[in-house]
């Protein structure tokens, strides 16, 4: 996908040139969209129509956000959720943001042994199926996953595409992250590194040798910037890894953990951003088939400002 | 789905209806198919052919098993690997399961923060999305999840069809499983319980008050029985949960593990077979028109073998 160049490279290289540290998210929720997309479903309750919205919103938020994305992110429950109508309309997504260029992050946090991660490492990250001469139409460039199984859960990964990144879940924004994360391990006598502190020492592991010409390696991991001190210490034990930060936004990160996470060269972390960005109005403020443009503005100026008070802190 | 009884009695009534303990998973793999329908899709390598090919083969296995497996487990990513011809094929498979009463174990390892979990709750576990008046025809009886994201991750599963059961990840089969899961965590100076068995301890926590007639919770586990020693540890610390135990077969899991992880009524585990149950044969061996057959009859054999061996174990 796009030549070889490593994921890590591309990402720090688009960030440079539309000076943003904003990813995206794309997660449609037909409850949250304008209300005249709403009403038009009540009305007309198909599976095609369904399709139709999906994809029509989605253009309306790449449209008003392509100048300041970094990369898009659609997340892959609130596309399954809606079955075939959704699976359609997020492969109709994904042509569309490779038609722009734009880079895509597939947050699906997929995990399994290493001869079934191979087969969902094939389904997202491969050129093509083997048994086909058509290129994949649902490749992405980077992916999230969990690295719960150890090694030979993630090398699949890795071996599927060099030029994909991968995303391990290491300290995750929610409020009862801390119930394994945030645990201890024994380590002769002491209190050692936490669950989330030994994921990323093997995040790093496993990223070794697989640096970019930015120093950035294949894996790096997702850090909820809902914690600021994680986010710093687990920068400390895996310095080559990119981290992908949501939680600003509907769930109270601060802007701080992003720049505890972006590390020395301040290229190292990315914040993500769904609700917050995509859903800036309330349905029954948008009830007419002026919509769009409506929608446009106030997704690109919630986008816009994000991008700012981000650059800002970076640049204090 | 079939009433509100308790996924955790459905299974276990099912067991002794069928006097057995097998789990079948249902992992289409086209390179190990027999040859007669790999030679078909290499002279007509399309997306069509594929989800008819799909489908075909795992009827002759659903037939060729139905007498003795417990339940189905359909590995999602041996189908997402296939595009929408996989998917189709799965949906497919899943009606043909449900027609005949039979209960469907997604094996999926779904995981994501509380909002998004939500969301791939209702694509798999809802009865019916709330947008459509029809049934959900992606719904299945249990699915599994990855419980690294903690008790916000695993509780909107649980809501989201209280007669559907869950099994979350606790040791899995995997060589490199240990990296994280062994590790023992740190208590009051000494090594506590290791990463799996605090996972248990979640698991226990989950399902508590949840307990069917048979006094099993609606939150089970996935436990390697590649891991003996594990299994019996596990089992202490949460009685009350299923243990899905792939890895018997190509992995090399033991019997022992089954007993191990069953607990002292013997109800509380079921070993999960896939590329041993699936392909007791090599490609070229059903190179002609005759496949369906002769597939079928080593396919029951290979099953009935196991279905055998686990239930001696258990009566000796």
């Amino acid at each position: 996908m796009q030549g070889q160049e490593s994921f890590s490279d591309r990402l720090i290289e688009r960030a440079r040139q539309c000076e943003s540290r904003v990813i995206v998210g794309l997660d449609p929720q037909i409850e949250a969209f304008p209300g005249y997309l709403q009403e038009a479903l009540r009305r007309q309750p198909d599976h095609d129509l369904l399709e139709e919205t999906l994809v029509a919103f989605n253009r309306v938020v790449v449209e008003a956000t392509a100048e300041m994305a970094v990369a898009y992110k659609p997340q892959a429950a609130f596309y399954e959720q809606y079955g075939f109508a959704g699976l359609r309309a997020l492969q109709r997504t994904i042509a569309l943001l490779r038609a722009k260029g734009l880079l895509i992050i597939m947050d699906a946090k997929r995990n399994d042994v290493a001869h079934t991660a191979g087969a969902y490492a094939t389904a997202w990250l491969a050129a093509r199926h083997p048994l086909f001469a058509e290129a994949n139409s649902w490749q992405v460039d980077a992916l999230t996953v969990n690295g719960y199984l150890g090694s030979d859960g993630i090398r699949p990964f890795q071996e599927a595409n060099r030029a994909a990144g991968l995303f391990v879940l290491a300290k995750t924004s929610n409020p009862s992250s801390g119930e394994l994360q945030d645990l201890p391990l024994w380590e002769a006598g002491q209190p050692g590194l936490t669950v989330a502190e030994q994921m990323a020492r093997l995040v790093a592991c496993w990223g070794e040798g697989t640096e970019g010409k930015q120093g950035y390696a294949q894996v790096g991991m997702v850090v909820g910037a809902t914690y600021p001190q994680a986010a710093l210490a687990l920068r400390r034990l895996a310095p080559r890894a990119i981290f992908l930060m949501p939680g600003i936004g509907a769930q109270g990160g601060s802007l701080d953990a992003i720049v505890a996470g972006a590390g020395e060269d301040g290229n190292g972390a990315y914040a993500a951003s769904s609700r917050g960005l995509l859903y800036p109005f309330r349905p029954e403020e948008l009830a007419d088939a002026a919509w769009m443009e409506q929608a446009a503005a106030r997704i690109h100026a919630v986008a816009q400002q994000l991008r700012q008070a981000i650059q800002q802190r970076f640049a204090a």
